[in-house]
């Protein structure tokens, strides 16, 4: 499978493009089974895999496939692959401005492209392989949220929850996405705090008639699913269990709209009329979903106008929300795999929707 | 505090450059403490904050001193800061590629000035709020060895043990650096795979005879210690003794040199002599040291023939690893202050270093 990837990227070159220079580690990663620190050259002669010295040895055991140079650090290692510059005609994924500042002298534009969404469009079609990560991921997710039905009670804390989620996820051998705009493996957050989508999770005790928004991102071997459920409390307004069914409602319609073939625009549009319809269309303040894998948030994207069709073999969250300012907020989201036609079966995250009142 | 760094950074600038546009997290955190998804522009007058919807609540509680502006996503942040590029003279640590040419037309280089290091040449002096979060950080690890002393143990595998020790240090409301080069959040490693200074934690059992290498680095409200004890289970060889008795007086020779005014390359020698002198010389393959603060690695580097001085309010780690390939690993790590004067009590890490046999 991984010795695949690399050529069906470069199938798709063409104009004599012959070879992919590789940086960001969950490239690497898709293309060679290592996770670390170096650079990866791509022709169809087979993969270079430059790593530091103190990589060498990892890099020789996680990516058999790859010819192991070993180079210096930082801008050692960009030095080592810049000889190879003139041989080839590259597209890259090179996002950092002064690794390309330091390479554009030893070539020229036209034999130097910078691509990144090559990478990302290769990786929006998940293999068995990658499915079965994935599955196993959202396998761990739902069993959070059995531990979230015993652990949620009065007087516990998110940040409490939080650690004996991650101690749980880790003992399955989930590791937390490490998401960048955020300090915290995963968002919890009760009362008002859950009117805050992207909410920090505290030291904030729950109290009788809470809504806690549980949003839980986790990695197994790499690859990453996405859900999140809204747990109850104690007692639950009239308000609550009304926007509760709502956003219940407009997720399933969501999630019935995937299929091979749907515009991504149009499941936004089910998610979101229905919720605009009953007057809560200010409250849903953010898209409705985005493609998952190696990274939390990848290509496609679920929002509106967005004339990207769904494929079978995507893997995509569908995860509406209304957030009540200083009251309350709900989200339910599942990672669910496109296929031919829709099934609510493809959810891979499967804990019950029905809201939980503990 | 807050307030004084964005001024300090811009007393710095000359030339008539008179704003700040900030793109990295830890910066914008290090000027706003707000750690999200924006973009800040500090000018003398004041910061503004450029955030999307869905986190512009948590940034206003987050950021008490910042304007907060709503902005769409990606790149409608970009799209966002448009405006302000002809009123001022720009130095910005934007470093992504796509950012720069996107915003280059609507400048000129002359007054955009792309330099991250001017952040990180700030960030490398820490003021006490910043030595206060990294100390406690420091005591979480501390307790973390003491956790190791009592868990490791026969049959117990390398992940149960980082499970656990994230655990306790979730309890205390320690969370993972997110280190981008590797999966699983701390290095720990028994037996042969010691010798791997970046091995990544595995399923391996612990059994009598290894070395086990627990390198632990753990943020705490945003800042970073960094720490290294090798122990022992069951019997230890001669050799095994040996080597650790000299990466120990290596770290302690090492310890002994950092102070204001030292040479960091100074250090590294220090470190490197003794195990270079005793043949070890080529098992020791990594540099010795770095900064460490919002970043795991960040400024002054403590590696061969760094001249950059040491300066008070550094906080810098010292780490010497000798490495025997297929056999073990040792590696003694600690993060320290720097002070006018050497003294050890100026590590911030303080679990013991004599070989603890379990």
């Amino acid at each position: 499978m991984l010795k695949k990837r690399a050529k069906n990227i470069l199938d798709t070159l063409g104009n004599g493009f012959n070879a992919l220079m590789v940086f960001k580690p969950e490239n690497i990663f898709y293309l060679t089974g290592f996770w670390g620190e170096s650079v990866a050259l791509c022709t169809h002669d087979g993969i270079k895999l430059f790593v530091p010295k103190l990589e060498s040895t990892r890099a020789m055991n996680e990516s058999k496939y790859s010819e192991i140079i070993t180079a210096e650090r930082g801008a050692g290692l960009i030095k080592s692959v810049i000889p190879y510059l003139p041989k080839h005609r590259f597209y890259s994924d090179c996002s950092e401005y002064e690794t390309v500042q330091s390479i554009l002298p030893y070539t020229n534009n036209s034999n130097f492209v910078i691509n990144e969404y090559l990478f990302y469009n290769a990786r929006m079609f998940k293999d068995d392989s990658e499915i079965q990560k994935i599955r196993r991921a959202s396998e761990i997710i739902d069993k959070l949220y059995q531990v979230c039905s015993e652990e949620i009670r009065k007087g516990v804390t998110e940040k409490q929850l939080q650690a004996k989620l991650l101690y749980e996820a880790m003992k399955l051998e989930g590791t937390s996405t490490c998401y960048p705009f955020t300090l915290n493996p995963f968002i919890i957050a009760g009362g008002a705090n859950s009117a805050l989508p992207h909410f920090e999770t505290s030291k904030r005790e729950f109290i009788d008639g809470d809504f806690i928004v549980v949003d839980l991102t986790l990695r197994y071997d790499g690859y990453i699913s996405d859900a999140t459920r809204t747990f109850a409390l104690g007692n639950v307004s009239h308000e609550m269990s009304q926007v509760y069914d709502l956003v219940k409602k407009s997720q399933q319609q969501g999630l019935e709209c995937v299929e091979q073939g749907v515009e991504c625009g149009k499941v936004d549009t089910a998610c979101r009329n229905l919720i605009s319809n009953s007057g809560y269309g200010d409250n849903f303040i953010h898209s409705t979903g985005h493609g998952v894998g190696l990274e939390v948030h990848e290509q496609p994207w679920i929002r509106p106008n967005e004339s990207k069709k769904l494929s079978k073999g995507m893997v995509v969250t569908v995860e509406p929300g209304i957030y009540i300012y200083s009251k309350f907020g709900v989200r339910i989201e599942d990672t669910i795999l496109v296929n031919e036609k829709s099934n609510n079966d493809l959810t891979l995250t499967k804990f019950s929707k029905e809201l939980l009142i503990l």
